[in-house]
């Protein structure tokens, strides 16, 4: 088994030290790392990784600015990596942290790294304990801050 | 015959088990179950049910926030979906529920069930009876809420 | 020759019956009908309709709600059935008629009818008479409402 | 070599001829008329263009309406005419003019023409003169409107 | 190795020259240069760069306008250009300069400059040295403007 690691030097936090920190703490695995200039790089680096790297699942590492320009670079770097996804049928699991998700440096330094270390142990339940995955379905699980956890169940109690 | 349903663990709900519960009550049919982290992931997952696990169709179960992003989130993962479904032929049936869709939790709850009880339907209905479906063409089928129905023939009613 | 009619119970207008109403009235030639839940199985079921059942063409018909979010469906569902068409080489003509098109429910089922109608002469048009189709164009057509009609010839007109 | 040129009855302006007129004026090449409703019939009558008809190069001619819906069209229309580049190694030329492009209807004309000539040019040009391109590279061009012209070089001039 | 450069004439700064100037500066290897009318002819000259003139890497040089139209032109060719890359395995870095992102013709030159030579960089480095890039992970590099710099560690700063 080996995992890729891609990720930007736009970032502002080492969210790729984070990831490899994280993954070998719990599992003796391969490691490819691959760093690019920004977000809209990663679906290319990532493809490469699977195909040329031979990684049996991805983490696609980044953090998108604040500005409207910056969500638009997102959006297009986030359909870029379901593509890739789908050319290859393999999972790249995206973990973007953006700017205007914490009130200051400290805080999205934070974010950053507790996101990464929430979606590694993500991706070695998807890679070695799927059954994991599936006893945590419909939970509210969230990346970094607060789960939301599982909503009260329906079916009798509304009138709608 | 066989039934893929993927799902996730931010959701809030378990409708992966609803869906499963409501095809068995139905007609007795393999299912394989696939759940991932996200909305983002279910495209590659859906796919993959298809071409490595042999489903004969998909339902793709998720719950988006109600955030701005939350909405591009989900706009990329039904283009993906899409996609996934074009690449392979087969049908993926979303069901997706957002967050804002309901005022309060129970409601949510309630009609994540609904909506997933009545999509399990529609997925019985394309696999095993195609002219039930088309006996309901343009009649303004909802799945959750209550239909909206058919609205009144025109032709000779508008002098627009 | 053979023309395929994908349609959706979420319509609230029997779209389908006027589409084949039409096609038969003017020519004779084989139909296939598949009827899907909502816009976004559309293009899948175009594309079936292309590959597996052999049509030539195919007319996609639905009817988006009004709200933000139908628009969005409205939009992957665009992208998807063009996709369709450039993976298989055929057109998939789309008749989308959208609620909030017509002040109330008469006139919108009468505009649902109508752009079906002039679609399926379109549809006709691309498959047996394509010089009929280069002799309209820049007319400015529209299904539906009224047409725009051509504009005046410039070139020389303005002092811009 | 041949040119394909592929435009729409929805257009209020006949852009093809236009387009044809310059290019017989010009050049003494084979050309390929196409013509379908809308701009969203485009990229699939470009692919057909160029794959069933053996086009080097493709013109896709049309005038998107001014209403919110109608640039929705337009983006959907120019995605898929890139995708169809993109499979087919081929370029595909947007000539597109919007309806609230020009105060009216006699500028409007006018600057439909005036593209549709222009762009005529660079097709020619692709396809006969890369070099003259080349020569024209960062001299701020436009089609129709007045060119907006180089700018001053920088690299010493700001203090920013 | 080899290095393509896709331009265009609508940029109103030579970009292309700065590219090549820079590359040759630096390293000595082949350059391909290749100018289009628009950013939205890019992504096939891009791709074209890689498949029918052996590049190994290419940078895509465009200077979106100011308006709401151009923006979402420059959505569908950085969309694009993630989509040829995909098809190709290969880095094609982008260089957009929006012309809002400079108060001034002057300041708007030398940032179509600077960011031209430093996403130069990027390309030698991506091809010849990527232990280089991943050095710079996660240290919050720009082009053009100053870098944001790398954000203090979190982990145990925030009681978030």
């Amino acid at each position: 088994m080996k995992i890729g690691i891609a990720d930007t030097t736009f970032a502002r936090y080492d969210m790729g030290r984070a990831a490899i920190k994280e993954i070998r703490r719990v599992v003796s695995v391969e490691i490819e790392r691959y760093t690019v200039p920004g977000i809209k790089d990663l679906p290319v680096a990532a493809k490469k990784l699977i195909e040329e790297r031979g990684c049996d699942i991805v983490m696609a590492l980044g953090m998108p600015g604040a500005a409207e320009k910056d969500k638009m670079c997102a959006h297009e770097a986030s359909s870029g990596l379901i593509s890739a996804q789908l050319m290859t049928n393999t999972h790249i699991i995206e973990v973007f942290v953006h700017e205007d998700e914490a009130p200051d440096e400290k805080t999205l330094g934070w974010l950053a790294e507790m996101r990464t270390v929430e979606h590694a142990q993500n991706v070695i339940r998807l890679l070695y304990y799927p059954d994991k995955m599936t006893r945590l379905a419909g939970t509210g699980q969230r990346q970094g801050y607060e789960d939301a956890g599982p909503i009260e169940s329906g079916g009798s109690g509304s009138s709608h």
